[in-house]
């Protein structure tokens, strides 16, 4: 473990990402919030936090290795959700403790957007606007770790995406692979943004609400700076623009990125994970809309929007709404639900278990029974044209396994603090996929729940954004002996 | 595919199953309940359906191949599940639709122990008796399927228990072995019935309930002939003898028999499964047993009873109550209903995946965080001293993420029957684990839920007992391929 190195690192994280909380001061100034002093002093401190920890190694040069790259990857999520809290603990409105203060930090940057706060319609504009860029903070984050670390540590199967690069570096220097894959997702990512944010604008938000909801678009987040959250525009054409931008958010950002340099958009559907993606929307999509009409929960066009609207929020973890699904019928709720664990493309910012798992766990699955029926042959799992390793086939099973687990686990916790069955089940899944919203008590916001659920719920968010194995490892004696 | 010889063993399950109900046609002479006429009639059908399925076959000689395994072994519990149905058709007391019918004699083969019928206590003996054998066939059933079948046919990793044999019998050719492990796994069957009747009687049951109990408890099955269940006969003596039984019951068959053919009780805690299985027993009773005392919802001594025997009882998934575990507070109803999960280990009586799967995900869990660590370490999945090839590895990965995924779509399929959700939820498992009683409307029996739900339920118990892989196998185009 190079120490030094890490909290050089971490100096850098911490300095950086104070620098993100001027903007909301711009706001608050523009607006006459009056908020501006509380990111002012959660600038200082976390500006002279980071510096504390950046000046005595600022001259460390080491290559970050495999074991660092997981540190680095736990700390950036849990660092910048404490310090993150700050503006809400310093501010009056919302006045939140210090447990909701850090549930409201780590569910905007894991992109979750589960909230504990209502009456957002009158919050200061600078709070709404800073909760909104503290998920599109996270979103970036999450692409950059998915598609630059992930593949390199491994986790759950994901060297699947490790370029087969030659020479000295192919191992555990991440370095140089880091900055220039960042810069190119960050492009992305930014140009992603601001087409959203123009299409919104254009469509009749406020460019407030504009860019607000853009971020959390693109993020997968599903803040918003409203209580009704998009339900609060009426507009189908915003629901559309805004269906469009969860569906490509979803979609695995160095996909975006080769499709884009290339020029071919058929590369989209020559992608095996993303073809899959984009079929089961459209299978659950009918089913959802079916169900509604055929219950005659809604008129046809009304069950379509509805309907599809819903689904694909919560199919690609956003968690935006536009009604309350969750009273509509039987089965329809948990069959939505369900759908989040799938969640997003590896490498987008969407949550859940990730498309490709679920693709090669089905692949696997089939390829069992076919060795049951014959034994002796050799059968490989293919995506596209390549074959997947034996390696990256268990590692996706274990993934699956210990997320279950987990899930099960803390479902556990959650019914001994009190809370009832639908509550305790939605609301970790809504938190592990980092969806947001779940059924029952915490169908609209997470204000209600006791102080221990929410540290539970905490460590789901975290566990789920850091596709679990990248957290625990960290809490195994292995991993810290020499 | 032998259909001539599937047709011909298919006759002799039936006409050795029809023998079967001559016992109960002696019960109700003895006890003169006026049932006998239910069971000469189903004796009848059952008899003539199996000579008309041997006869034209029965001088075909030929070895059973592992696709023939398949068939059988499906069609073992689904054809004697409805042959076994006909008496409570037949029969005026209970007054069964057939649905119900079905359920009542698929839960007893399969020894679940889920039941449609109250009021067991006016019930006539001879209906009894017929129930409580039922599960009695269905364990020993079980036993030989597990240890003689499945390891050939590799379902869920199960050719870890296949012995190394040398010559041509290895590979397909399933007969030889069958027949001859079968025999002396009846007689320790056997042996632990008689043991255990003996026990019961001498403790203080009725020859004819000492009998039931024992086919039920040894078989892992739950049917009681008292509505209370074992809390009907309010005995502390009775309690630890059942206790020691069911876990004696969830032992490997095939471990029973080395041990005490080499009379060395050393070698339970030997096995790496057995061992696992005693820890678990001794914590999760512990927990239990604490929590009852720690909210005080029993005194310390009613604790440890009705605690372990509860634990027990839902964790070796045989089902008996002796006080009504789902009213306990908070989580402890489910805490023990996960444990069923587990369930006894492979080659027992017991339901549930099985604890050497559940030890080996623990373990491959474990590696793939070592991996993680040491990315380019080669780390071996050991088993007592045995390495376990990656092969099973994959294939008890795959078997944990199919029960996982079959429960979940049958769990929203029961929602969409229009059943609550802690009483979807735990009738699915409770039926896939073969448990017996669920939580919610479920938790005394299954007479109240709706036909479709029960239907849906059959399936989910057939699938537990067949290992979920030897049922699915069967609706693949690919298995009915030449
Ligand atoms: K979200
Ligand atoms: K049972």
């Amino acid at each position: 473990m190079h120490i030094k190195l890490i909290f050089r690192v971490l100096g850098v994280l911490l300095m950086l990402f104070s620098l993100t909380l001027m903007p909301p001061v711009a706001v608050s100034l523009w607006f006459k919030d009056y908020s501006y002093p509380a990111f002012l002093l959660a600038f200082f401190i976390t500006f002279a936090t980071g510096l504390f920890f950046w000046l005595p190694f600022y001259n460390i040069r080491q290559d970050l290795r495999t074991r660092d790259g997981f540190v680095i990857t736990a700390l950036f999520w849990t660092v910048l959700g404490l310090f993150g809290a700050l503006p809400f603990l310093f501010s009056e409105s919302p006045n939140l403790s210090f447990t909701d203060a850090v549930f409201e930090s780590l569910s905007g940057l894991t992109t979750t957007g589960a909230t504990v706060i209502t009456g957002l319609d009158q919050l200061p504009e600078s709070i709404l606007y800073y909760r909104q860029q503290l998920q599109w903070l996270g979103g970036i984050g999450i692409i950059v770790i998915a598609v630059a670390i992930l593949p390199m540590l491994g986790v759950g199967g994901m060297q699947l995406y490790r370029t087969e690069a030659p020479g000295p570096n192919k191992d555990s220097k991440l370095t140089p692979r880091i900055t220039e894959t960042a810069k190119a997702l960050f492009l992305i990512y930014l140009m992603l943004t601001v087409v959203c944010a123009l299409c919104y604008w254009a469509a009749g938000m406020t460019l407030f609400d504009a860019i607000g909801h853009a971020y959390a678009t693109v993020a997968i987040g599903g803040f918003s700076t409203h209580d009704a959250s998009i339900g609060y525009f009426d507009s189908s054409l915003i629901m559309a623009i805004c269906m469009v931008f969860m569906i490509l958010s979803g979609i695995n950002f160095a996909l975006h990125f080769t499709s884009w340099r290339d020029r071919k958009l058929r590369q989209y559907w020559y992608d095996p994970e993303c073809r899959f993606y984009l079929k089961v929307i459209a299978a659950t999509t009918v089913v959802t809309v079916g169900y509604l009409i055929y219950t005659k929960t809604y008129q046809w066009q009304d069950a379509f929007w509805q309907g599809s609207f819903e689904l694909v929020s919560i199919l690609t973890t956003t968690g935006f709404g536009v009604t309350d699904f969750t009273i509509w019928p039987a089965f329809l709720p948990f069959f939505l639900f369900y759908t989040a664990f799938m969640g997003g493309c590896a490498g987008s910012t969407g949550g859940g278990m990730k498309v490709v798992r679920v693709l090669l766990v089905w692949k696997q699955g089939v390829r069992e029974i076919s060795r049951l029926i014959h034994p002796n042959a050799v059968i490989a799992i293919k995506l596209g044209n390549r074959a997947v390793s034996d390696r990256v086939v268990e590692a996706v099973w274990g993934f699956f396994a210990v997320y279950v687990i987990s899930f099960a686990i803390m479902f556990l916790i959650l019914l001994a603090t009190g809370l009832d069955f639908i509550t305790s089940f939605s609301a970790v899944g809504a938190c592990i996929n980092n969806l947001g919203p779940g059924l029952g008590l915490v169908a609209a916001h997470y204000g209600d729940i006791d102080g221990v659920a929410k540290w539970v719920l905490c460590f789901a968010m975290l566990l789920g954004r850091l596709e679990v194995f990248t957290l625990l490892v960290l809490f195994t004696p292995m991993f810290w002996r020499r």
